[in-house]
Parts: C-alpha cells; structure tokens; sequence
C-alpha cells in the first residue's frame, strides 16, 4: 500500500480529504483501463493518471509493445502506479493444431510480460468459435488453459478468465456467463486461476449473484461501466457509470460481500468518450465511480 | 393437414415432387414471420405464400390492423394459409400500476386476435427493465403472465413466452433464457401456457439442449434464422439460414426430440433483405430452409 499511500499523502486535493472513509477507500482502488482513454499512449496515461491520484491501470499488450516492456516497467516505477492487469491472453479455439501451438506460445508471451510489468492478472477472453463448432470450441478454451496453466504457476502469474457477454459468443468468447467461468476455473483448482467480472458482460444474468457467490477467494478482477440503452454500438458502444440501466452499486456489493478488495477497473469503449480530452474524461471517470461504484 | 395437402395437391412443382418424404414434410411446416418481408401487407404476404405454396405465416398485430381483422379472416380462408403465430402480447414491467392495468388490456386484446385468425400461439416478448429494477421486474413477468393467463385459456388461445437474447434485457426483455421462461411456463402448469425457441436467441446457451429437453409438452413454436458475423445491427442485423454460426439443424432435431412437430417460422429482420422482391426472398428462404433446417 505504500505507493498508494503516497498519492494521498503528498497531493490530496481539498475536495479528497473531504471525502468519507469509504470513498477515500473507493477511489483507492480505481484503475483505469488504457483502452477507456484509447488515444493515449502509456507515458501520457501514466502522467495522467499520476496527475489525478489514479493509483492502478489496467494495460493492453500492443500499447507496451508501442512503448517498449522496459520503458514502460520504468515509467511505472517512477509514478509509482500499479497495473491491475495485463490484457490479455486467451483466444484459445483454433482451426488447426498448428494455430494452437501458436496460441500457447502468444499465450506464454503474455504471460511474461504480465509478470515483467507486475500486473495483478493476465485477463483471459477466451476466443469464439472455430470449426463451426460451439462445443468443440469450449472445449478447447478448457484444453488451453490446462496447457497454460502450469507457465503461469511457475511464472507467479494469476489467470483471470473473463465471460463476455453472450452477444460475443461467435466471435470473442464462448465462454458466456460467469457459471462457465466457475465451472472451469474450479475444475483446476489452482491458486493462479480464477475469473475477471465485468458488469457489462454478466448484469444481465438471472445466476450472476449466485455465481460470484460461488466465485468467492477466485475473483481476480472486477470491472465497471454502463449499458446505455439504445446500445449505440456492440464493441464501442459501453457507457460511463451511471448512463445506463446496469445495478453496479449491487454488484460491486456483491463482488465485495464474496471477499474481493482489489482494484476496480473502469473499462468503457466508445466513440463519443475516446474524443474527449483524456484529463477531462478521467475526472468525470472519478466523479461517478464515486457516485456510481 | 386438409389445407396443406390441398397446396401439395393441386400446384406441386416437379422440384417439390422430386424431395424425398423428409423435404415434403419439412416444408409443410414452413411459416414466413411477416417482418420477414416487412414491406408487404397481408394481401401481398398471403398471396405471396400461396404462389410458392408455403402453408403457414406468422402475422404481427399493427400489419393486422392495417388491413383490418375481418378482412384478414377472409384472405386466410380464401388461401387456406394457417396463422404459426401472432406477434406480439408482453410487455409486463410498467412503471406504474396505472400502465400494469393498460398493458392487461391490451394484452387481452392481443388473445382476441390470436384467437380471431385461429394462431396456434400468441408469442410473448416479455418487455424490458421497470424503474431501473431488473428483479422486480422480472416479478412484474411472473405477475404480468398470472392475470393473462386466465383470459387465454377461456379463449383457448396458447401463450408462448418468448426469451430474448441477453443484448435486449434493458429493453425488450427481461427473460433472457429458455431456462428462465421455462420455470415461469412450470409455474403454472396450463396447457395454455408454453414457450417459444427462436435460434438467434438461444444458440449461445451452454444450457439450451437440456432446456429444449425440458421444455417438452410446451414448445409452442420454434423460429429460425442465423447470426452473421460480424453482426450488422443488434436488431435487424439477422442472417438467413445457413449465413452465419448457428448449429440450427442440431437445435431443430432437438426440438424434434422434444416432441414439437408444429410449424417452424422464418423470422429474419435484415435491412440488405429487406431491399430484395418479396417472391424472389420467399424463394431463397424455401431453398435454405431445405438444406440448413
């Protein structure tokens, strides 16, 4: 906690130290996920968030692989912010066993730069489906990580596989409903596996208070955003906290009552919020994760 | 089956004489969901059908409303075309108890002209989020179904809820799952009350062929189409059959398993669609529900 004390410590503004226990506990654990503010290089979101007391980001690999693995370990030494998860590995049917080796490998790579960059959680979104076929593609979503999984122990990595929301299920992620996501990670029952939740994937699911119930001591991140309606966009239509008709108070309660108390990553695309300033966009980040979180 | 077998008698086609004993009964249980060809009234619709002997449509009550009911009777009976189903009653969360009785009422009339046109089922779109409450609002469904349900079954008319996909939870419904639809349809054990299977709302669920084995007794109608990827648009971005990711034969063989053995609806809501003649996508949807249902 060190690091995170130290933003408080030298430049808390009056507005902060005004605010309640809770809330200075709130945004504590606000993370910023890079692709919320997508124009920004990783220089300019560290300096940003540095700026406006964000203690963790949330990184994307082609953003380090822009910036470079070392230049980016040193910037994040020299703010001191910390990453609350790399993303991401996974993408685990394929069409040829070929492809599959090269998954693994890619998959490998994450995980080493996820361990460079100290992040909290390799995020896993598990890839859509090859072959036409459903069942066969989440089988081989459970096949990778089985391949994956020992790199990462020996790495001190942590997994966090992530459902998407069913609308991605051909495309991005087979894995659909946080229950998938239980049933596999308990299946391998190890310290380095467990599940990433993010509001807008799992709100709508009549299971989902039961299944991060069940998630408990396996949560590994939980992100937050909105589902504005009319959705503008599948990808980058999310919303900011608050916009829309997601119970992410309730969530975030629920996610907290099954004993998560790490980082709480913001992670929203969309078009409208990538063309404001990046300053201006983390303020009003700041403003409704403590209003909406 | 007189009506149908008139169609098969008096106009077969030699491509039609030529299937093998399969295809015949498969396209004897072929329904056009209006919307399929949104720009064609019911006169256009019903003649349309006739010419390309296709024994059964789905209507939607404003297409209804727009020729008039009466005259709707008679062009039935003039082409011996058979109602699949109407669109659509639901709708249930209100906002207020003001709009709870409203929407009551209207959903009375709704079973009126199912039962006016002789629709097998009344299909049920159970409406979206109330006052930013997703539970309550579900309840609102359960109690939406108990005040109809009555009426239905003195009218003899069946109510076949419809799960939605889980991208229109906010919106258009709240029941997101064959799962969830059938514990509502066991609920109240009527022989008036079932659900309806449309693919492109139900493909995703890891848990949708032990849902269809379940749902046995109380299918009332199964709905066809494809999702396309990348998927143009959340709502008229669906696909024709055989275009996109559905394992369709395998959810139709296990509906078939399930018992159902009543008319199968091609509902497509597709812009590109839209744009061909009406007898020329008829055709189309003929040859594609021959070789991908």
């Amino acid at each position: 906690m060190t690091r995170i004390w130290r933003f408080s410590g030298c430049g808390a503004s009056s507005r902060l130290t005004e605010l309640s226990d809770r809330r200075m506990e709130t945004v504590r654990r606000l993370s910023i996920n890079q692709y919320t503010v997508r124009n920004w290089t990783i220089p300019q979101l560290l300096e940003g968030c540095a700026a406006e007391q964000i203690p963790y980001v949330s990184l994307w690999r082609d953003k380090v692989a822009e910036t470079g693995l070392d230049e980016t370990v040193k910037l994040l030494g020299d703010t001191g912010i910390k990453v609350s998860s790399l993303c991401r590995g996974g993408f685990f049917p394929a069409a040829t066993l070929d492809q599959q080796s090269r998954n693994l490998e890619e998959n490998q790579r994450a995980v080493d730069e996820a361990r460079v960059v100290g992040a909290e959680v390799l995020v896993l979104v598990c890839g859509g489906i090859a072959n036409h076929n459903l069942d066969r593609s989440r089988e081989m979503v459970v096949e990778g990580v089985d391949r994956l999984l020992p790199y990462a122990e020996q790495a001190g990595v942590k997994l966090g596989i992530e459902p998407l929301h069913p609308m991605f299920a051909a495309d991005r992620s087979v894995i659909v409903s946080l229950r998938e996501a239980n049933a596999i990670s308990e299946l391998f029952k190890s310290r380095n596996l467990g599940v990433v939740i993010d509001v807008y994937h799992v709100w709508w699911d009549p299971t989902v208070y039961s299944e991060i119930a069940r998630a408990s001591g396996s949560i590994f991140g939980f992100h937050v955003n909105d589902w504005i309606v009319p959705l503008p966009d599948l990808l980058n239509g999310r919303g900011m906290m608050g916009d829309g008709v997601i119970e992410i108070r309730r969530l975030r309660e629920a996610v907290t009552a099954a004993g998560y108390d790490g980082p709480v990553e913001v992670e929203i695309f969309n078009e409208k919020l990538w063309q404001l300033p990046g300053g201006e966009l983390l303020r009003l980040i700041k403003e409704r994760f403590l209003r909406d979180v």
